[in-house]
């Protein structure tokens, strides 16, 4: 089936190449198709690695074996495989992934916890073996490539290629920040796994920049939601090569600690809000910022219950200012709410206020806004100071079309 | 717009008429149409009533009023308005309902908390007190009609009636009970409400009635799920108006107690079916067996993530047996279980055991199973006794063609 390129979907960014990190890709084959799908991030003795990862109760192995290698905190080598998620494969799957690391750690004279796998597509089959080994042999000796040709070979069902930058100074030391990210698109019977990774050359201790990366995680890859499934693989990590020579960051107190994360914040936010530019079937970005609330964490699953919602996404998909099917999805979030306290809007005009329609409210504007291809939901539940803003799309036909219509 | 009768309906069955019951329905005309769209259910003295409702933070006056009444534990009248849920409409949606049973309550020289009142309809607007008074009182004076004409009352946006009925001996006395309910056709801007009422002549205590109608509810109306949007109404209630004459059943220590509570499962079981039957766009019932999970409540609600499941959902409609789509919807639900232990069998045939898929399993059958209207999916966790059912129905165009294609 031909999926077409997302109607939102952005142009690849210019991004800096990062000291300290060298990609290459090769052709593993782990479909029949004529593409690279091996990606192979070298990176320098001294880089710093942190990541979070699916909650799922049936992570696969590369999510297992990574989640305890993050916490020792160093980094040498990222291999992500496409077209093969390994999950749901047992023991063979875990073996796979203890091959790669064996062969990569021998070739780099690193620890074997010191190279991180993720893979991504089909699961049930076991990652081959041969095709990883023969792969990464290949990938050992290629010329390096740059961010757009690893974005791409990183990618499954995804209709455009997602990037996102930022830099920071620390002290008088300016430090660069590229991210690529996969996912969003899915087909029988693959998984809407998103795997991002987040490169930067500053020079960042370990556990300052999990913190760091868990704060930037809840605000951003925790807020969007396509269809409240969640794969057995999310993964999303970042490496700091320390090569910009900065004074290192060790905590919130070091020079540069804020800067650093906001930055770190800001590609993370960047690269979420890609995810839900090419959700399948997508025709419009939704933003919901939800405020009142009994707090933030509140504040957030009463976005995501929205979010979540087929009521409101197809509403929206309709154009349909439909303000009741939000106090429903309000209404069964499970959070503290008082429905004669809530007030939502549209596009900035208020369609209901503590728990009344607006009489009379100029209509005019919100179905202009809703015409559009970015909508904004603005709910406030009267109670507290929680707040949250959460990102979804539409629900449409193309969806239906994408999961339904074609096999696998 | 027109809505094309579900594929899966069922006829309207033959129910008996319940002593004690006085059915009447007459046109408040809430919306301009022709139709009667206000039931009114006189029940004799002496009724016992019991009623679980919607969890929604946002529930409606409706429900507000009807969770506070049933408490006392009788019922003299149940009134049923279509066209307009009365939600979100603040004080004057609860004047509404207070001018309606004490109308109620002066002519039948009840309580006015022995006067229910549920609503369904469009939201945020009060429901018009002048119409709601005029149609009780067309309905005061009018013939008596049978299920079918109230049950066709009842309903908004259903493509077929729908009830169900059972019979039970409790000593050597029989006893009736005959459902009826709405639900699960929504347009814009209306929502999903599901009003259910079961009448029977048994002599039941009110408490041994709530306690055997919310036993019934949780493996009943609580394993349903179209969608996975909750109504600010959603309402079943049950009225035993004692007329059989059989001993009256106090606890389930009482002669017949077992037999009741049994045939009052029955028949909530057959509704809540019938509502999944009505399930928007819904082209095939698919029923989902959990079993080996911590507890039957934790079964429940893997069940549930599995029934939620866009992925899931979309795959069935595709007659595709994606068992990848089930891991993933188990591994979200937030409940205990283990990837290794997990089994998945579609029409009866394992797909994966313990972790792995059955290699070489035969696809033929299962294959000829998704392409019937009726879908068997079970799921064992492989770590405890906890077992639960739950039925949805598949996510299909017909979905998104009413929810969004059209607007209110």
């Amino acid at each position: 089936m031909d999926i077409q390129r997302s109607p939102l979907a952005r142009p690849f960014p210019e991004l800096p190449s990062i000291a300290g990190v060298t990609l290459r890709v090769a052709r593993a084959q782990y479909k029949t198709w004529d593409r690279c799908d091996l990606t192979f991030a070298e990176l320098a003795e001294g880089t710093s690695v942190a990541g979070v990862f699916t909650k799922s109760a049936c992570a696969s192995s590369e999510v297992e074996l990574g989640r305890e290698a993050v916490k020792q905190g160093r980094a040498r080598a990222l291999i992500v495989n496409a077209g093969n998620s390994n999950a749901f494969t047992g023991w063979r799957g875990r073996e796979a992934v203890e091959a790669i690391q064996a062969q990569v750690s021998a070739a780099l004279g690193c620890g074997v916890d010191e190279v991180f796998v993720s893979s991504t597509g089909v699961i049930g089959v076991p990652l081959p073996k041969d095709k990883a080994r023969a792969g990464i042999e290949a990938a050992l000796v290629t010329e390096p490539c740059g961010w757009a040709d690893a974005t791409n070979a990183i990618g499954t069902t995804d209709t455009f290629a997602k990037g996102a930058g930022a830099s920071a100074m620390i002290g008088d030391t300016r430090v660069e920040l590229a991210g690529i990210i996969k996912g969003s698109g899915m087909i029988a019977p693959d998984m809407a796994t998103m795997l991002g990774y987040i490169f930067t050359d500053a020079n960042v201790a370990p556990a300052f920049l999990q913190e760091a990366l868990e704060r930037a995680n809840a605000a951003t890859f925790s807020c969007i939601t396509v269809d409240g499934d969640t794969s057995t693989s999310d993964t999303v990590m970042v490496f700091a090569t320390a090569k910009a020579g900065n004074a290192r960051i060790e905590s919130w107190d070091s020079p540069g600690a804020d800067a650093f994360a906001a930055a770190l914040a800001d590609v993370c936010r960047q690269l979420a809000q890609l995810v839900v530019r090419d959700g399948e079937g997508a025709a419009k970005f939704i933003t919901i910022r939800v405020s009142g609330a009994a707090s933030d964490d509140s504040a957030r699953r009463v976005g995501l219950s929205i979010a979540n919602s087929p009521l409101v996404k197809t509403a929206i998909a309709g154009e349909d200012a439909n303000w009741g099917r939000v106090v429903m999805a309000v209404g069964k979030a499970g959070e503290p709410a008082d429905r004669d306290k809530l007030s939502i809007a549209f596009g900035g005009v208020w369609a209901a206020r503590n728990g009344l329609p607006v009489e009379g409210y100029d209509e005019a504007p919100v179905a202009a806004h809703l015409k559009g291809e970015d909508i904004d939901i603005a709910v406030d539940l009267g109670l507290g100071d929680g707040r949250a803003t959460v990102w979804t799309c539409d629900l449409t036909h193309g969806y239906i079309a994408i999961n339904a219509d074609y096999r696998s």
